[in-house]
């Protein structure tokens, strides 16, 4: 790898009026986070065997599961090697939280993942004492390796509508697990197929005739020593998806298999020797896993939208194109406006879910130890957050991914820019842990609800407490940061007003009130939305206002433009909804419109320092068209040349196929 | 393959209301053109060998290369056998308009292709007789494989700025042809890589010391019987991409490569033995065969969009979930509302592309018919008409395959429901043939244009003469589908009136006329964004109107319902333009989102007719989703089972990597 650094880059790096290396602190947390994190990164990466040389894209879909598993072996080895023994459990999770080893090694992720992010978490949330301390252990060490299975090939979202069963048959004080259809069949789980050995398995119980809901089961797939499906059990891969393709995501049968009683996991609720069940106490302890699960969403939707608009910036600063003015040579191609207006949102974007993120994730902590002491009274409003962001978050980063991707022209195209991978881990989290919509559908719930209670006088939670404002006549316009964000919260006050008008409505017209709900549903689905931008809107204001009063002025300066940026790109976008719902007049727009032309003008020079600032190490960009160095044309061909098909001039299939085709003989 | 059709689907074919066939064959063009295009699609479609056994996701890249050139062969020879000697050509086109015969085969196209779409028409276009002579003839017998090279690795949509020499020399009457740097490569020709043996090259021509612009050559790439590359020719694949992984892109470069001077196509241009150049009389006349392939891209398109919610509507129609009502047990996902949202504007927006693409050709041919005669008026509305068309459905078409791919959840990410491959080809037109937000720039200089015209009193091309409207005050709001016509027409005068206006408040802050341009390029692409959609909204409207007359009443209201969808969709959609420029009203809102909600309810039993009457065959959906039968949990199973993986209850990598890591022992 050449030293040599592509001179355009090297200007920019120039141009930039803030100290990149104080945002990279600010964004890890501390000055020591990111030494933290880089010794780290640092050492693994350096790990040999970890990373390809062949580029996994060429490999076949077997070879590239067999890759994965030798890497998974190299990788869990290297980071125990790497840990630093000093640190705090948080310090470790700090250093993990940002950075994105993982992408850099398997391109998605590792056949182990679900051991260590389903696997071991459902243990701990579900187990009882003994089996904790039985089970973690095994699994800690790595003797196990288990996964988590939920969904099925017919019920994903839908919990209650899982079909696998579990029968108790006090007997011989055995469950029996059973898939009684084709679509009861485990179906996503990864590592299932082919990895692990062991999983827990969520299932309906019945004893004493009595269905008894969904309960979770720690159920041995695989044989220790051989590996083979143990009878009654069946066991696959489900196939090539769009990314995900090193995950070995899996399928899951049973056929009557039997399991000791021991196997169930009893924290929540229990079945005695007998068949009687015992009901958890609090049905909704277990919800919190599955809150946390989309504050670490949100904050993944960060990281990977980071990645991609590091490469299509540093991109756009080595790549010349076509003329602004005639015979003053091609522009950098960020020099166009229509380029910032592509990229910058997107660097936006990326501070606003991580503050966002770091609020839910102070918000989940309280709550979670509220929840200990027995009170769950914020729990509905930490699960609302929780839906409307993961959903509005995983939308926005697959649609700003893409703007990234295309904003590269052709070459953005290949796989070896890496943002079609990218674009493939971040379009999954659109339809995993919980649909989208279904998500926005349940936040809407609780504005309808928040919405009712506020009409009867009662107070509402803080994040809905703009509910219970007077809907008056338009809100009075201003354009400052502030106006625009009081402005998004009168919106959604008249969407999910507009929204409850409708329902009624529609019961006044005989319909039942869930049909009245599902024709409002478009309606209320864009309340929601509308709620959830204006929480991310006063959430990055005030989060960037709270966590950066220590830093330099330049710095300061450049995120209050960010922040600004982002405001007014939303105001602008969603113009039809403030000339709704407030004074806003078409002077205003004008004035938005020139205010946001020259924030892109202020942000121009500091782009590459912005995203520099995301610390991505090459190895973890894996992308020709991102690289620190700006050798853009230089990596497009290198890695062209890797190509297995570059290795000969003349392919087999010329002698098989072509010429006797070419010659009138085929 | 059991013949038993899920009853769901059964029911839904009951309930519609119109005759599928009828919309078929007003789809074809006629009754005799669906049996004609079903003829060539049986015949072909059954011929031995030319579908995969193992689907393509399975084999490693050099694989899919080596099979796609086996099957290329396969189905140039079905075609062959199946071609109707007794059509004419005309109607012979019509089928291949509507036939995705080639998304069967190779899932995104063949190695072939650049040789059918691009080579032979250069030819055509380019040569003069004695050229066409002699190369039509090699190019159509197959006794020669072609393709066209123009974009470079570093130039794409910039064609000026394209580095590749033809450096005349007198002496020896023969052109060098040279890459002077890294990004003067040539890079993305389909076929180039390994397949073809000729292409044609577009270099900038040197003659006496003099730049003559960019002309074509036709240049031999590889040896005819070892096909081993010719000296001073450096030829390879790009490398692995998000589509388009059996077209065989390659790269090509030149190393002082000297051919013969009848080597340029001379039909334009000319360089005598001396070496003088002639030039073309009409540089414009290659314009057209670049507008032509945008008009194809419409159209393919409409028929893409067409496959994926073709798929996504049956999905959603067998696909059971969740509750409505308390033990009323599961509704289709059909029919949540939120999924009639995602899903009926996407079969609108099929037709509303295919009328527009249909209308586009007959003006292209107009057009081209004038050119012959000399007449070149027309060609500046076409082009700009083409620009904006070809960016806008390819954005709508992007986004709407994204929206059905997520509309079937988890399993639309898998590759088995050929959605992601089906985005693949999509999106890979927002950046080819001319990169979208150029393009629409290009109609922004048009309509600028027409603009300044219009205030200096002179008349306008017909597709813009809306522009010489006065703006007085607000347009006066009706909520009819022709009401909402004219309100985008008023949103685009308004838009670009106010870009205009921008541009003049720049140059008098004392910005070049240049950059005060860049500065309103945002504003000018939503400028050229409006302008297009009002013209979609008409022309549909007038289209579809002009060409219904003749069906059935029940088909004709279903095909006015879609109408109806596409146009409340849009006002609603870009309500924010509608509020600034037209006197619309917050009860006028109200009415449309109710009328919207209306129009779901009306198509909702005939959606599964609508996507029928596409009559794309099982193969060419090639989905487990979309298939004709509905049976979407079973061929999800029976795909999965083709994995190679599948093959070996235990891989062995457990012996090798996971057995040993958990003992342990690595």
């Amino acid at each position: 790898m050449s030293a040599k650094v592509n001179q355009d880059l090297l200007e920019e790096r120039k141009k930039c009026d803030f100290n990149v290396e104080e945002l990279t602190n600010y964004l890890d947390g501390s000055v020591q986070a990111t030494t933290n994190r880089r010794k780290l990164e640092t050492k693994v990466l350096s790990t040999k065997g970890l990373l390809d040389d062949v580029p996994e894209e060429y490999l076949s879909h077997k070879e590239k599961y067999e890759n994965a598993v030798r890497k998974a072996v190299v990788l869990y080895r290297a980071l125990k090697d790497a840990e630093d023994p000093n640190l705090t459990e948080q310090e470790k999770a700090n250093v993990i939280y940002r950075s994105l080893i993982n992408s850099a090694v398997f391109k998605d992720n590792s056949p182990f993942a679900l051991h260590f992010v389903m696997f071991i978490p459902a243990i701990l949330g579900q187990a009882d004492e003994e089996q904790k301390k039985y089970w973690v252990k095994r699994a800690s060490k790595m003797e196990i390796i288990g996964t988590y299975a939920q969904t099925e090939l017919g019920h994903g979202t839908f919990i209650r509508g899982l079909e696998t069963t579990a029968t108790y048959d006090p007997k011989t004080e055995e469950f029996v697990l059973h898939s009684p259809t084709l679509t009861a069949y485990k179906w996503w789980p990864g590592g299932l197929a082919h990895t692990a050995n062991y999983c827990v398995v969520m299932a309906q119980l019945y004893t004493q005739g009595k269905s008894c809901g969904i309960q979770p089961f720690l159920i041995q797939l695989r044989d220790e020593e051989t590996h083979m499906p143990l009878p009654g059990i069946k066991l696959g891969e489900i196939g090539a998806k769009l990314g995900f393709n090193t995950v070995n995501n899996g399928f899951l049968g049973f056929e009557n298999h039997r399991i000791k009683r021991d196997r169930m996991l009893m924290k929540n609720a229990q079945v005695l020797k007998d068949g009687t069940f015992k009901k958890s106490l609090n049905s909704k302890l277990t919800y919190g896993t599955m809150v946390y699960v989309r504050v670490v969403i949100v904050n993944a939707m960060a990281n990977q939208l980071a990645r991609a608009v590091t490469i299509a910036v540093r991109y756009s600063a080595v790549r010349r194109q076509s003329e602004l003015k005639p015979d003053a040579g091609e522009p950098q191609i960020l020099d166009y406006v229509t380029q910032q207006h592509k990229l910058f949102i997107a660097i936006a974007s990326c501070h606003a879910f991580s503050l966002t993120a770091q609020w839910l994730t102070r918000m989940y902590h309280k709550v979670s130890s509220e929840l200990e002491k027995g009170n769950m009274d914020e729990l509905p409003e930490l699960h609302a957050s929780a839906c409307c962001l993961k959903a509005v978050t995983s939308w926005d980063a697959s649609a700003m991914v893409e703007r990234c991707r295309t904003s590269c022209g052709g070459h953005g195209y290949m796989l070896s820019s890496n943002l079609p991978q990218i674009y493939g881990l971040v379009t999954a989290a659109v339809t995993y842990e919980g649909e989208n919509t279904v998500l926005m559908l349940q936040t809407a719930r609780s504005l309808v609800k928040a919405w009712e209670q506020a009409s009867t006088g009662q107070t509402l939670s803080p994040t809905m407490s703009y509910l219970s404002e007077k809907i008056g006549s338009k809100q009075k316009w201003d354009n400052s940061v502030d106006g625009i964000i009081k402005g998004f919260r009168r919106v959604a006050l008249g969407k999910v007003g507009a929204a409850v008008a409708s329902i009624k409505k529609y019961m006044k017209r005989g319909l039942a009130p869930e049909d009245a709900w599902n024709m409002t549903s478009v309606q209320l689905v864009a309340a929601s939305e509308a709620h959830c931008r204006a929480f991310i809107l006063s959430t990055y204001k005030s989060e960037a206002e709270r966590t950066t009063s220590s830093l330099s002025g330049p710095l300061k300066k450049v995120l209050s433009q960010l922040v600004e940026l982002y405001t007014i790109y939303w105001a602008l976008e969603k113009l039809g909804d403030l000339l709704l719902y407030t004074s806003i007049s078409e002077a205003d727009v004008r004035q938005l419109q020139d205010t946001y032309e020259e924030l892109l003008g202020k942000i121009r020079p500091n782009a590459v320092g912005l995203v520099d600032a995301f610390d991505f190490c090459d190895q973890i960009l894996n992308s020709t068209l991102g690289a620190s160095d700006g050798r853009v044309y230089e990596r497009l061909m290198e890695e062209a040349l890797k190509s297995p098909l570059n290795a000969e001039p003349v392919n087999q299939s010329f002698h098989k196929y072509l010429k006797p085709f070419m010659q009138g003989k085929l």
